[in-house]
């Protein structure tokens, strides 16, 4: 239990109970880290169920109520909505809490808190950690969804020393590799390993559309490799929208470079250049084969089986 | 055992005994469908192996020599290969035999074989088992492969009425649901479900790979949608190359359509047109999520489960 005495927070506002946030508040009570956990959200279906399964101890509509004697605050709603929920979080706060987030994209957000949103005497850690499924929801949430996961960590001038290793701590804690990185780094690397297989994902799935209503015959056809390949294209629209538009600079620039990499096959193929098309599928299957089972999160789920 | 009554072949000789030739072996077997397999191939370590797993009763380097006693010549050679194999092995065949093949591309093969190479008295059923894994060799065959999955047979002039019957039988024994088509529609089809999404994963690879050189720091985020995206582009090199070069013309058309999906989505990003961009990621979602469990393959594999 030495884990107890590092780190302990008194009370814990978790604004947004879905999959992420529901989780973390799962994993702060099995791990000792926080004594209460208050709930806040907009729906009251997902508050009760947040309480009835013992993810929340209560909840509230209402983030002034919420936050002011938490000394840490989460918020963990959808991206976009995340600056005002965290003006008006920031407002309530007490001296010498936390506020920290788990947010998809950073530089936007960052943009429109730092600068003139933070009272004194009030931290704020910048927090991703790179951890879901393709679930939603306090139903969704379990412990240990982070373990083994990376979670970004993006310290900016409102994060005094006390509160960046406080929330470090709590991330690895719960199993997570913390990483310093900041905003346009994470903007950017984010946008290439998960922002562009999104768009690439839905746009397949809408070229495959477009000749099915012409043809009729295709979707009979959907086993193997489309099926597996087009899961991601189950996401949530809303939530990939606000993500392209938060990231669109650093989208806009993975997807040219994408475009650049499909137009460089379909010239080999219609060049029948068969073999810089064998040399480049195979530098894609050694650099692919090479991500195999050496990741955090490859262990951790191998560790989960 | 009404189906052992309803057709059976004395010899079958399968040329090339990996995953699906393998497997087919196996199943053949098992429904008693066959009571003599020889299996052709040239490698020696696959062949005794496939022997001693008891999958083929005898095997031969000499495919003349496999086929002549045979009524049933299977080919399961990789399909750029698999030109010259059945050139060879319908000169041996016996008068009422049947080759057929398994091949995943159809109309460069048939322009090949069927105008010249097919005698008087063999009959051709070209067909395609849409099955497969991330493994091939024949330790990964295993019975079952092809239950619940697609096969499309592309009968041509040189199919006898007995010969498509026998195959087809064949097929739904196994377990597959057996499609009629020809050629080029299958060669559309599967340029578009399959073919598109492999080039469209390897791209992405190597769009990233492109990024990794510059930066150095991508690959370790590669968790998540990336992993799961690409897995196909661990695919042979070797087996994409000839698919592209046989099938390119399908193939050229369906990757244009993914390009104009892809700039569509992107334009849609740049002119911050994200009420348009939210419903095509919505059209693709749902017509992503209408492929859920409604597959001959997706009921298969929930029944093994």
């Amino acid at each position: 239990m030495g884990e107890c005495r590092k780190i302990h927070f008194s009370k814990v506002a978790i604004i947004g109970v879905g999959l992420i946030g529901g989780s973390l508040a799962i994993s702060l009570k099995e791990k000792c880290l926080a004594d209460e956990i208050i709930g806040v959200g907009r729906g009251l279906n997902n508050l009760e169920k947040a309480k009835e399964l013992g993810v929340v101890d209560s909840f509230t509509y209402d983030i002034g109520e919420a936050v002011k004697e938490a000394d840490l605050v989460v918020v963990a709603v959808p991206v976009v909505s995340s600056v005002e929920v965290i003006k008006v979080a920031l407002k309530a706060m007490k001296k010498g809490a936390i506020l920290t987030d788990v947010g998809s994209v950073k530089g936007s957000l960052i943009d429109e808190i730092d600068d003139n949103a933070v009272p004194d005497g009030v931290s704020v850690v910048w927090a991703h950690p790179i951890a879901g499924t393709e679930h939603s929801g306090v139903e969704a949430a379990f412990s240990g969804l982070f373990a083994g996961k990376i979670c970004v960590i993006t310290p900016t001038k409102n994060s005094s020393a006390v509160a960046l290793e406080a929330v470090t701590f709590m991330w690895e804690a719960l199993g997570s590799e913390v990483l310093l990185m900041d905003a346009s780094t994470h903007d950017e690397i984010l946008g290439a390993v998960s922002h562009l297989p999104h768009i690439a994902a839905f746009s397949l799935v809408n070229a495959i559309a477009d000749l099915e209503e012409v043809r009729g015959d295709i979707l009979k056809f959907s086993a193997g490799g489309f099926k597996d390949f087009t899961r991601i294209a189950s996401s949530s629209p809303k939530m990939w929208r606000d993500i392209c538009a938060m990231n669109s600079c650093a989208v806009l620039s993975v997807v040219e470079g994408f475009q650049k990499s499909l137009a460089k096959l379909k010239g080999q193929i219609e060049n029948k250049d068969f073999d810089s098309l064998e040399a480049d599928f195979l530098r894609a299957k050694e650099l692919r084969d090479s991500l195999q089972d050496s990741s955090p999160r490859e262990k951790a789920e191998g560790a989960r089986k």
